[in-house]
């Protein structure tokens, strides 16, 4: 993580926000949005995923959006790989992060990427060996998402100690590091600390660093509170709150990145994002997508408060 | 507070949700609705204000719907008053608790009750002493509520340090506790935290337990995490996310009840709440507001996640 920044947004959008979207974004577009998202500073941002374009026609283009993104000095370029072959496709295009997400649900695993665990870890194992053959200075970050971690649509809650053992097999498998993920916004802040503490536990500290949180049931920022709280220091979110997983019903939604924004910042804490800049952004994205497509977000409409000083110089 | 519960949700909607939207309410449909939220445990309701018809009207059956709540058993009845002259009524319809808010932001004070900080203390006193004539079990709670007490719309930020002079003066004057109230949603956790330990450290711990927060940035559930954290135990909220003040522009929306029982069940601690009555109490209020009128809430479309146990036995 950059030293200047306390706390490390990872915007989302354009991956979780823009597959769970029927219209299709032009590309032209999302490089403008990926620009402006950039350019009010945010430090990471998953600019697609390697799927067959069949499956999601909207981010068919992340190899081009990648090649664009890697363009713009200090920024962490990261996609989504559903398998090996993503996972190549990713290699090439020269991403500097790739997440694999496993379901801790098997029947969620099962639905989603028609693979049970243990063909999931063969393909973790595969895409080590991959990148392992790459210069060392070109490698990229590979992290293991933990899906479904806080419970699921289709088994409802699942127990810590799958998440802790799926966290152990995914780094022995060849992971850098894990993401704790509540796909299902499901998630409570008891839950956030317990979750965390287990896999650092199980894995250790400097391995799970990052979550991942939905607002289905309005509790994304306070499962904030908890992960900054419990000491996890990378939190994705969503301009305008787009998002979802298409295969989890009623799992809409993540969380907002301008509300994070403020939250984080008005605490003290520096993102080094500036807020006007992150409204020019959310500008591009509201111009980009028709009308149909609403935008979340509170803080946009009710302003930072007045007189106060964010963490971040503006 | 009651033994049986961890945390005491005071139901806010009747008074704050009800005065800041212009269709006024049956007071035979109020009284249903009060029902029903007692009935689904809700151990406090704030049914009303005792200020002139003419400026809410929308309020103007407070005394009825105090002599109705009386009726139900096991209910704290609270009520906001403006002056002296409020709680009177507030005593002859035999409130449980009086709260009389103090705008900390003394141009909000003038704007919202055309009082001075030093008028609203001398009205504390007069209350104290009408209050000590009467036998001592029949004696309401007054609670002085420090509003704006995060920054207000018109002075922006508040310095920490009024905020504790203020609730010195109210302790002082009479008042048996005080209130925590972010009236403006300018709020943060790490404004919750030291304003609350700053205020036990001025007026002793026992003298604060409750905060009253608004979701105008979203960040409404996040600032209960650090309530509950620090250790405060009351907290209000309104049915549906109605509700806000008419004389802070922007400030509008308390935190929703429905999703703060979710949070707070969710996480093991007892509201006494059964969600399913409450969602009943919820129909209630649909049916007795015209459609123009939002009801928000997450949890109400989303649901209570597929195999959580509610801490409250349901």
């Amino acid at each position: 993580m950059r030293t200047d920044i306390d706390i490390e947004i990872s915007e989302v959008g354009p991956r979780d926000g823009l597959q769970s979207i029927s219209p299709i974004m032009a590309t032209a577009d999302k490089k403008r949005w990926i620009s402006a998202l950039a350019a009010a500073g945010l430090p990471e941002i998953e600019v697609g995923s390697f799927v067959p374009a069949k499956i999601l026609p909207q981010l068919a283009d992340t190899g081009e959006l990648v090649a664009h993104a890697k363009t713009i000095e200090n920024l962490q370029v990261a996609v989504l790989v559903p398998n090996f072959r993503g996972a190549q496709n990713a290699i090439e295009a020269g991403a500097d992060k790739i997440t694999i997400p496993l379901s801790v649900s098997q029947t969620h695993s099962l639905k989603n990427v028609r693979r049970t665990h243990e063909q999931m870890y063969e393909e973790v194992v595969r895409i080590r060996a991959l990148i392992d053959t790459l210069p060392k200075q070109n490698r990229p970050v590979l992290e293991g998402g933990l899906s479904t971690a806080f419970g699921c649509t289709l088994e409802g809650q699942i127990d810590d100690s799958v998440v802790f053992h799926c966290a152990e097999k995914l780094i022995a498998s060849g992971c850098d590091e894990v993401g704790l993920s509540d796909t299902t916004g499901y998630g409570l802040p008891t839950q956030v600390r317990r979750l965390t503490k287990g896999i650092w536990q199980a894995v250790g500290k400097d391995k799970l660093t990052g979550i991942h949180l939905h607002n289905t049931r309005g509790q994304g920022l306070a499962n904030v509170i908890a992960a900054i709280d419990v000491g996890l220091t990378t939190v994705d979110a969503s301009m305008g709150g787009i998002g979802g997983c298409p295969f989890a019903p009623g799992a809409s939604g993540n969380i907002i990145t301008e509300d994070l924004v403020f939250l984080l910042e008005g605490m003290g804490l520096k993102t080094g994002v500036n807020y006007e800049r992150l409204l020019q952004a959310r500008e591009v994205l509201r111009n980009s997508l028709p009308d149909s497509v609403a935008l979340y977000g509170f803080t946009p409409d009710a302003g930072i408060p007045k007189g106060l000083a964010l963490a971040t110089p503006q």
